[in-house]
């Protein structure tokens, strides 16, 4: 099994999303994913990129990847969002979440972020018990908040 | 009393970091805030921007401002993240808060976003109560995390 971690290209966009797709029906809202594959790889690799992705391949199919952009704390400064990060469920257990989230510290550390910020579901047990490898702090102070325009 | 509501300009920068200190006191993490003026000026106005926002001027005094960056949701595309909103102890109450927020709206629409986000510390029952109006939806279920890097 050959794992090759590497930046997402725009050609990637169709299985990112199809992979994106299958998080959100892990997450219990598969009808909340409204973004078309048109405007997605225009938001990350148009004139103006506001995403950045890195793929894990096996054996040159990607089989997870994990997608940031950039957020403006009036706090910290510029930080790194992790938006999402996702291995198929054939693939879980062998390393790539770790390899992936491995190559986004790198990444920060290069930009020179100041730090790595994301969320979790407060049930989703499997990714808490793997961010706590990394010494994560948790927060569950902070609510989400929405309104359509 | 003259209430404008305008888009910030560099020169402002000074006194929205002011602002966001008093936020910081009020959201009881005032050592939280570590950026600098230079870093916080540039990603605002440099050659990238990465966060817009408008102020509310009472007498030509900035009393209150709402900062935004975008933030990519590879399920709803591009929104307004509303990073800080912000109206000083002594104008609350008179109807800046309300400017400000419609006239995030209203730029959210222009700039044809899907939505606006942001969160909201669980026990900050003013803020809840100013949000209802908007009939906003509050999704508790999300836990922040974050590491440095």
């Amino acid at each position: 099994m050959k794992v090759v971690i590497r930046k997402a290209e725009k050609e990637d966009c169709p299985r990112l999303l199809e992979l994106i797709k299958e998080l959100a029906v892990y997450e219990k809202a598969p009808e909340q994913v409204t973004v078309s594959l048109a405007h997605f790889a225009e938001s990350g690799f148009g004139d103006k990129p506001l995403w950045w992705a890195f793929c894990a391949e096996v054996d040159g199919k990607i089989e997870g990847f994990a997608l940031y952009y950039i957020r403006y704390s009036t706090w910290k400064g510029q930080r790194m969002y992790l938006e999402d990060i996702i291995v198929t469920e054939a693939m879980r257990g062998k390393g790539l979440g770790k390899q992936l989230f491995d190559r986004l510290i790198q990444e920060a550390r290069e930009k020179r972020f100041a730090g790595i910020t994301w969320q979790v579901l407060e049930w989703n047990e499997p990714a808490i018990h793997f961010y706590k490898k990394y010494d994560a702090d948790f927060d569950p102070e902070w609510v989400n908040c929405s309104i359509n325009v």
